[in-house]
């Protein structure tokens, strides 16, 4: 078997040269098979060096340029013609119920609290409460890759996957989660009523959101990943507080 | 001067002695001066030795017992009062929304995210749903030092603080915050309008339950109060993933 690292760089990279349209998407190719009863081996290997995915490519009917609107060379006109419905005033920029309407026509709707936390993952660093083409065309590229993921393990095609095809499906994206935290983040669609936590898309995606996020900062003070970091007090609340302020 | 562990340990231990009428309180004990311009000391001082505060004592009307309800002996009537009020099949539990009501008559009414996190902070460790009367004495009792602490801050009585103002209160309950982490919590507040970040005594609350609630999270990681922490990826997030569960 590849080694941890060796095997989602591949799968990244496979990806970006690969686009899969975002409203349609087929399956990125099959990854190795996942005992799931397996160890997921040591704490360093908890997370992935997954990069960001790049935005569509121009090789499934692209246009090269948008004028003002800005988007990467390539960007499917789905996803331009997504966020030009939104952007009525042409301003280049949506907020976050426009990004909520808009990622509707390829997707589905998501929850506020879900738009909330893409805007603050892939947020602009210079206007971070508004999007852009780039961010725009960053997240739909993103969605896409999700939704396969999802699909794969939604085998009844209910829409719904359960607790361990989540953990499945996350590890699929290259973020091998430790059992104690899935429990944590299943907490979050527990209604008490004794029945089995299930996710659909938009609580999978959420719940992905958040390991992605909350991973990369934790590689931030791990670099050469060792699966533990050194933190001072400043920096563990300013890590960690961003999070709670996307979510207000 | 006194030393920063020694001077709130000191604050902590005579207000658990000289307890404060909630609805009326009385402010503590005057602190020593705090030079706004002054440095908040060594990365280790960021934070205190402060104790959750005792539910109240009997010396203010507290009545000693009130049967299956539970509450400490002590407390008083107006807390039971409060709590009986919206407990209206006598189960000895509150939910959110009554524990939102029940602190509207010794306070204010809080906003929802506000009652979440003061739930989340003193729960229940067998039923972290519900509240029951020593969770409600506790957080009434906390609420009121806290309200001394903003009404000596609040010079004009205006009903709100600003930033700098916001930074001493903190400090005068005992967390020396950095103000990179200041910055960071006013956004939660900020419209975006350009206008000066102001809280009032909710806001004022939240923020500071947020900053006791993931100090007291650094600190069970740094035993030794050296200012920093090592934490695996596991440690890290599991530590904040119940924050976030806290605000959905």
């Amino acid at each position: 078997m590849a080694s941890f690292f060796g095997r989602f760089t591949s799968h990244s990279h496979s990806n970006s040269n690969a686009p899969s349209a975002p409203s349609a998407p087929s399956p990125p190719p099959a990854p190795e098979t996942h005992d799931q009863g397996q160890s997921h081996g040591t704490a360093a290997q908890y997370y992935s060096e997954q990069q960001r995915p790049r935005p569509y490519g121009s090789d499934y009917g692209g246009v090269s340029s948008y004028g003002s609107y800005g988007f990467p060379p390539g960007t499917s006109p789905e996803v331009i013609r997504s966020f030009q419905m939104v952007d009525r005033d042409g301003s280049g920029f949506i907020d976050e119920n426009e990004l909520q309407q808009a990622l509707s026509s390829g997707y589905q709707r998501f929850s506020l609290r879900t738009v909330r936390l893409l805007i603050f993952l892939f947020r602009n660093p210079v206007d971070s409460t508004r999007m852009g083409p780039n961010e725009f065309a960053a997240i739909w590229s993103c969605l896409g890759q999700w939704r396969a993921t999802f699909e794969r393990y939604d085998r009844d095609r209910s829409g719904k996957i359960d607790a361990l095809e989540m953990r499945d499906a996350l590890y699929g994206l290259g973020y091998a989660v430790p059992s104690s935290v899935l429990q944590l983040l299943s907490s979050l669609y527990d209604d008490h009523c004794g029945g089995r936590v299930e996710y659909n898309f938009d609580s999978f995606v959420e719940c992905g959101m958040i390991v992605k996020g909350l991973t990369e900062k934790f590689k931030e003070k791990d670099r050469n990943y060792t699966g533990s970091a050194t933190l001072t007090y400043e920096d563990f609340m300013s890590t960690i507080l961003p999070f709670l302020v996307s979510y207000s």
